[in-house]
């Protein structure tokens, strides 16, 4: 990761460990994202490859340099479930670019969404496999590039469209089973908050050192007609975020937390306003336990 | 469970172990459920409470005795998550009653459904160890009854409001925590098909005689705008039910199996219609694996 410089005077000081993720704020344009961070006091950025795209490599990261933040890390990767070999190639391709992105880009974490089923193929077990074969495949390019693959468990609810590995057990049984330093978990709250088996996977995480990120956001209700849109600020929802910050802090994390929100109602909020309150509920709800 | 009593001549003969969840077609009437089982070749027949409560009790058992149905479940006892004293005391008096209603309709499985969280109280594993607590509590009453408790786990969709049991093998640790016969688990593909342990789980549910019950239906997309509305016909959406049931019959378990569908456009379809979709898809997908 590159070290942030120094700030000028007037900009207030970044909240310890906070990180924006970029899509929290997706219809905002980049700069716009990047000086609301410097504005509101958060020192980290979780940034996703439409923005290559859009700005290109090199001058988005002159970008994130110049505002002084960090990239936290970058989404994303994945979308390992395909059985044609023609579309598995050129995901493992497409996942070899955004290594050498998240490189490029100064963060060695890339976020992994795994994939998922379709209705023609329908064999769960055998999605798993190819996932875990497909990052076995790309795990010496991690290593080479000096980037740590982030597999992110996903809430049964995306389990037939989006992410077939559903617990962080199941994504910390892939990386063991793919034998790589570079191959971890994230644990995103959404995704998570409501495994018997948290606490225990958590610690193994930490244990063997492939806890690699922490995201957070809230499980609000009623869902939104889209709900992959349907996340909520912390406080909003269900979530006990003291409860499952500690279960990270007691692993010794000490790296940043991201917070990730989808919804349609912060992405129609001004990004300062947006940014003090993600800024708020974190000082609130997830800060004092990590 | 009482026998069926020998069918008219001209009535079909039953599609083996296929029941039907009463709320698959919950805006007919009872009588004409109980017709449209007879006609379309279904032998069993899932009850909710609500017939109990609009029929009365000896009545909805006389009309099903003279359909020549059997009734495989009650649906539902449960909702074991309240903190106050005064509504812990009034679930449990309810669930007391609900087993007495299964008994008096001659079945033995009582579903529950464990309940959720509140706004006002974020502590997931406080409110599964008050599901633990409840439980225990009511199997003396269960046992006397000769009445089972089926623990439902419920898709992590509803953790937050309506089942706090996410897992079968969360359900079979409080079963055997509780340590009475009377416990057990229900498997409901909607509900537990993305489980990565599913396979594990069910055989340790067969192994420790706590399978209470198999029920089917599909996971389709988009989800409804009202989530719990969401069930599909067997092979509309994404589980693999061949695969599932062969993990269910490899128990050794000859039970019925419940065809559950909750979902506006099946509720919308003529009881006949809905019963021969029903029938066909159990017959293609569940069946020949059962």
């Amino acid at each position: 990761m590159n070290v942030p410089r120094p700030a000028p005077a007037s900009r207030p000081a970044p909240v310890p460990r906070l990180s924006l993720n970029r899509w929290s704020v997706r219809t905002t344009p980049v700069d716009e994202v990047l000086a609301a961070c410097v504005g509101g006091g958060v020192g980290g950025i979780g940034l996703w490859r439409q923005d290559v795209e859009t700005t290109g490599l090199a001058e988005l990261r002159h970008r994130v340099d110049d505002a002084g933040l960090q990239v936290t890390s970058l989404c994303r990767g994945g979308f390992f479930t395909a059985a044609d070999p023609a579309d598995r190639r050129a995901a493992l391709e497409d996942n070899r670019r955004a290594i050498d992105e998240a490189v490029g880009l100064g963060t060695d974490v890339l976020v992994l969404v795994v994939g998922g089923l379709s209705h023609e193929d329908k064999d769960l077990a055998a999605a798993r496999d190819r996932v875990a074969e497909n990052i076995a495949q790309l795990a010496p390019h991690a290593e080479q590039a000096g980037v740590r693959l982030a597999i992110e468990p996903m809430h049964p609810i995306f389990t037939a469209d989006r992410g077939v590995v559903s617990t962080t057990a199941q994504a910390l049984d892939i990386a063991e089973q793919v034998g790589s330093d570079a191959v971890g978990a994230i644990v995103d709250t959404y995704h998570v908050w409501w495994d018997p088996d948290l606490a225990a996977s958590i610690a193994r995480a930490g244990a063997s050192g492939r806890l690699l990120g922490y995201q957070v956001c809230d499980w609000i209700l009623p869902l939104a007609a889209e709900t992959l849109n349907s996340r909520g600020y912390m406080g909003d929802g269900f979530i006990d975020f003291p409860a499952i910050t500690r279960m990270i802090a007691e692993t010794g994390y000490t790296g940043p937390i991201e917070v990730e929100i989808f919804h349609e109602d912060v992405w129609a909020t001004p990004v300062a306003d947006a940014v003090r309150t993600i800024r708020e509920r974190f000082e609130q709800l997830v800060l004092p336990s990590a």
